[in-house]
C-alpha cells in the first residue's frame, strides 16, 4: 500500500485539495491520501516547511509528500521531485522541502519535473498542484521511476530556517532565538531544542516582558492559567498557558524575540 | 476491512490529525480512517463526549473510534481502550466515551493502556494522540487482543451529562432543560428527546425570551426566518430558524437554559 | 476501486461528513471518499453547483458525487441519482447537479430515490445526507444498478448560472458579467471565459471601480501588489493581486459586476 500527503495554502472552502485526490486516484487508484494541512498561510513557504519537518518523520518509509505552497507558480521557478532519505517529496523547487533535506543529510537525489507526459494533459499557469504534482506523485506510487519522471538536478532550493544565535553577558550564558509557530491551542514553540539548554541549572526563559523559570515536563506542573515552558512534541522548547493560549495572553506570533539563559 | 474514526480538539492547521494517520497506516496501511471532527472546542471533553455520541451509532460494527480531547495529557489520568458494545474506544480515560457508555449499557470490556510495546519507542508528554493512541488503534485494527493492550480497568471515568429536570406549576407540565449543542447552521439542539414530550397536546418551548408554539416534522412547514422546533437528527429537541441562524437570533449557546411544557 | 466524493454545507465542526463515511463503509467498505469541500455557503445552492462543476472533470469516470446543499429537505423537493455523462451525482433535485448536466449535453440518465430498502431503516426530516444519499451512493459503488435505486425522472431542476451580456457602445464591444466565485487566496473568478475574449487586440476589465489593461499568463507579468486578469485554472477570467487578496483589496464578493471591453 502506497501513502501520499498532501500540504497547502489552499485552504478547504473551495475544493482544490479534493480535486488533487481526484487526479490521483484516477491513475493510482489504490493509494491512501493522508492531508497534512491545508491550512499554510497562503504563500508562506517557511511556515510549509515546518509543517512537512514536524509531519513526515511519523509517515512509513516510501510515503510520498506533496507540498504546495507556491508564490511562484507559472514563474520560472523549477517542479522538483526528490527521494529525500527514506521518503519522497513532489513540489515546487523553492525550499518547502528544507526541513526534510536537513534530516537527511545529503542522502537526497532530485530530478526536474520536464516530462509533460507524466502530466494532466492541459496545464494551468495557476494550478500545478492538480497539473503536475498530483499526477506525478501518482506515477510516482505506480512505481515508476524517479529518474524517468526528469532531468537530475544538481541542487535544490533550500531555505534559512532561523537558529538561535549565543548570548553572552556577564555572569550568564543562553541564547537568543524566535518563535517559529503557533499551533492552534495558542501554544509558542520556540526554535530553542535540547541542545540550548544548559546540561545543569535552570534556565529561565523571557518573552513579551514575562520570564518563565524551569523546564516544565507536563501541564500538569502548572496550574490553569499558569505560562510554562516545556519540550513539546516536536522536541522544541515551547511556551504554554495551562488549559489557555500563550499566544492570546502573550500577544505573540511567530517571529516574536525569546530568550533563554542562565547562571554560568 | 477495519475502520478508525478520529476525534480531537486539535484543529486542522498544524497538521496532527494527519501525522496521528502516517502513525495508523505505517502499523496497519490496510485500515480506511474517518475524520468526525477536529474542532472540538479546546479540552472541552464534554462537547467531544457528544459529538462521538452522535457519530458512532452510524459506523459498523468493530469501528474503532480514536479520541483525543486530552486536557490531562502528561499527568497522571490513565490512558485506555475499550470494547463498548459493537465498537471500540481508544483515549484519555477522561469521559471522553462517556455516550459510548450509555448507549452499552453495562457491555464494556476496559484496559489501561500500560504496555510500551504498543506505542512509539518514545513518547512525548503533550501528544498521547501520535505516540500512544494511534500506534495502539493501529494494533487493534490488525487483530491484537483488547486484553494484551493493557491491564483491566474494573471502571472508568463519566461525565455527567446535563439532564432535564421536572418543571412542575400549577395546571402545567414540563422540564427543565439547555441547549447543548450549537451545529454550523446554529441549530439548537436541547437535551430534550422524544421522552420529554407529551404524548397528546401541543408542547410550548420557551428560549431566551421567546416561544414556540408546537414541534414542526420539518423545515418546511415554516417560512425563512420562522423560528422552528423539531426533532433533530440525533433525537434532540431542536431549535431552528428556518434557512438561519437561531444561535445567532437568540445570541444562545451550549449551556442557554430551556424549557417545555403543556397544559396538565 | 470506485471512488465516492462529499460537497455539502455541513462544516466541518460538527462531524456531519465523518458520519456520512462511516454509513458509506458500512455498506461499501473498499470505496474511496474524497471530500470535495464542507465549506459551502449553508444553502447555497448555486455555490455548490459551481464547485462540483470545477471539480467533477478531475475524477475518473464512474466516480459517483454526493452533494447535500438542501434548504428543501424534508419538504416535497425530490431525492434524485443520475448518470450524467461519465460520472454519478446523488443528492436533493433542486439543481445542485447543473454544471454537471451543463457539460453532459443531455447524456442523462435520473431516477427519483423513492425506494426505502436502499436507505437507512430510520430516515430523519433534515439529515438525508446520512439516511438517503450516503446509503444510496454507496449501494451505486457495490454496482446496484441505477434503475434499482427510483422511478425514472423525466426531467431534474436546473439553476440558471448567470451569464455575461452583450455590451455595445460606440467605437466598442465587450460583455458585462459577474464574480461568481471568490477562493481562499481572495482571487475573483468572473463568468467571463475564452469565448468572452477578443480574437484580437487587448481586452479592458473593470471592477470595483479599478480598470485592469490586458489578460496576464501567470502571476510572475506583476510586481507584489500588482491587480492581474488572468484565465484562472478553471478557463475563467480571474482578478487576482499577485501575492495578496484581490478580494480584500477590492472589497469585492460574488455578485460584483464586473465589465470587459476593447476597441471594436
Amino acid at each position: 500500500m502506497k501513502l501520499i500527503t498532501l500540504l497547502t495554502d489552499f485552504g478547504l472552502q473551495d475544493g482544490y485539495p479534493g480535486i488533487m485526490k481526484g487526479v490521483i486516484w484516477g491513475i493510482a487508484p489504490e493509494v491512501q491520501i493522508a492531508d497534512l494541512t491545508h491550512s499554510i498561510q497562503p504563500q508562506n513557504i517557511l511556515e510549509g516547511a515546518l509543517a512537512l519537518g514536524r509531519a513526515a518523520p511519523y509517515f512509513p518509509p516510501g510515503t510520498i509528500h506533496v507540498g504546495v505552497v507556491d508564490p511562484g507558480v507559472g514563474t520560472q521557478r523549477r517542479a522538483m521531485a526528490a527521494r529525500i532519505g527514506g521518503c519522497f517529496f513532489v513540489g515546487p523547487d523553492n525550499g518547502l522541502c528544507t526541513a526534510l533535506l536537513d534530516r537527511a543529510a545529503g542522502d537526497v537525489q532530485a530530478v526536474q519535473l520536464d516530462r509533460p507526459r507524466f502530466w494532466l494533459p492541459e496545464v494551468s499557469h495557476s494550478f500545478h498542484g492538480r497539473d503536475i504534482f498530483a499526477p506525478v506523485a501518482a506515477h510516482l506510487a505506480n512505481g515508476v521511476a524517479l529518474d524517468e519522471l526528469g532531468s537530475l538536478l544538481a541542487e535544490v532550493v533550500r531555505l534559512i530556517i532561523p537558529q538561535p544565535t549565543p548570548l553572552a553577558a556577564p555572569g550568564r550564558r543562553g541564547w537568543r532565538g524566535q518563535v517559529i509557530h503557533v499551533d492552534a491551542f495558542g501554544n509558542l514553540a520556540t526554535n530553542f531544542t535540547l541542545q540550548h539548554l544548559p546540561k545543569v541549572g535552570t534556565p529561565r526563559l523571557r518573552i513579551a516582558g514575562q520570564e518563565i523559570s524551569g523546564l516544565a515536563s507536563t501541564f500538569g506542573e502548572g496550574q490553569p492559567g499558569d505560562l510554562l515552558a516545556m519540550l513539546d512534541s516536536a522536541g522544541q522548547v515551547s511556551v504554554c498557558e495551562v488549559n489557555g493560549s500563550a499566544a492570546r495572553r502573550l500577544k505573540a506570533a511567530a517571529g516574536e524575540p525569546v530568550e533563554i539563559f542562565w547562571q554560568d
